[in-house]
């Protein structure tokens, strides 16, 4: 396990970035991406240092992908939406923004017209908190 | 590992219906979108059958995503895309089309304007094969 003190994913690991946490455990950790693209956008990343998917070793993308299911199935369970994505970017082409290797969750919308890449648009930081604590209460 | 007769991922890892494979082991089997956004686009699916990422255990969620890492290394090292995107869909919100666990390797260029829904538009069968090819020369 490695981190990168310059890395704002592992800052917020460590807790010297304040984040909207549903859960961690020993390998990942799960917060609410405060850029949301729909409520209950919502992120897993591995508590280890590295920038992709070409990168991150077998061990942590797999670790990865349990969290996310995990966060998957408690943000279903809460706004039940129309369908989800799990998506991950690599690279200027997907406009991957953080070089730390993270998964998103994304509620989906059936006319909602949502692109791969989007820009970053800050939410509404009450209503993320108050969303985050439902899909707590929600997990598995 | 549970198979249905019915779903058409189950009838291409049995070999009962054509793919381009890139790879199969114990657990996962690689093959190319005949469909695909962009070439090179292409798919891992567990060899057991269940609909989306609430349903499919942790086990095989993990293998899939193993397997991802795998495909999307030799698909960078055969395309060297602008990105890639890894994606997986559940439900109409997210325009999931088989309902038999699956993530895709999509490379990406950076205006290629893609959204996350798309519609099933029949590739170069020839252009598929010999891309698969080059991917298969490139699996670490």
């Amino acid at each position: 396990m490695t981190a990168d003190p310059d890395c704002v994913f592992c800052k917020i690991i460590a807790g010297d970035i304040p984040s909207f946490t549903v859960f961690e455990d020993d390998q990942v950790f799960a917060f609410m991406d405060i850029n949301p693209v729909n409520p209950g956008h919502s992120l897993v990343i591995p508590k280890h240092h590295s920038a992709n998917v070409f990168e991150t070793p077998d061990q942590w993308v797999a670790a990865t992908m349990i969290g996310i299911r995990r966060l998957a199935r408690a943000v279903e369970k809460t706004l039940s939406p129309h369908g989800i994505n799990v998506l991950q970017a690599n690279g200027p082409g997907a406009a991957q923004s953080v070089f730390h290797f993270h998964m998103h969750v994304i509620p989906r919308g059936v006319d909602d017209g949502l692109t791969m890449n989007w820009g970053l648009n800050p939410g509404d930081m009450e209503a993320i908190g108050k969303l985050c604590e439902a899909i707590k209460g929600n997990l598995d």
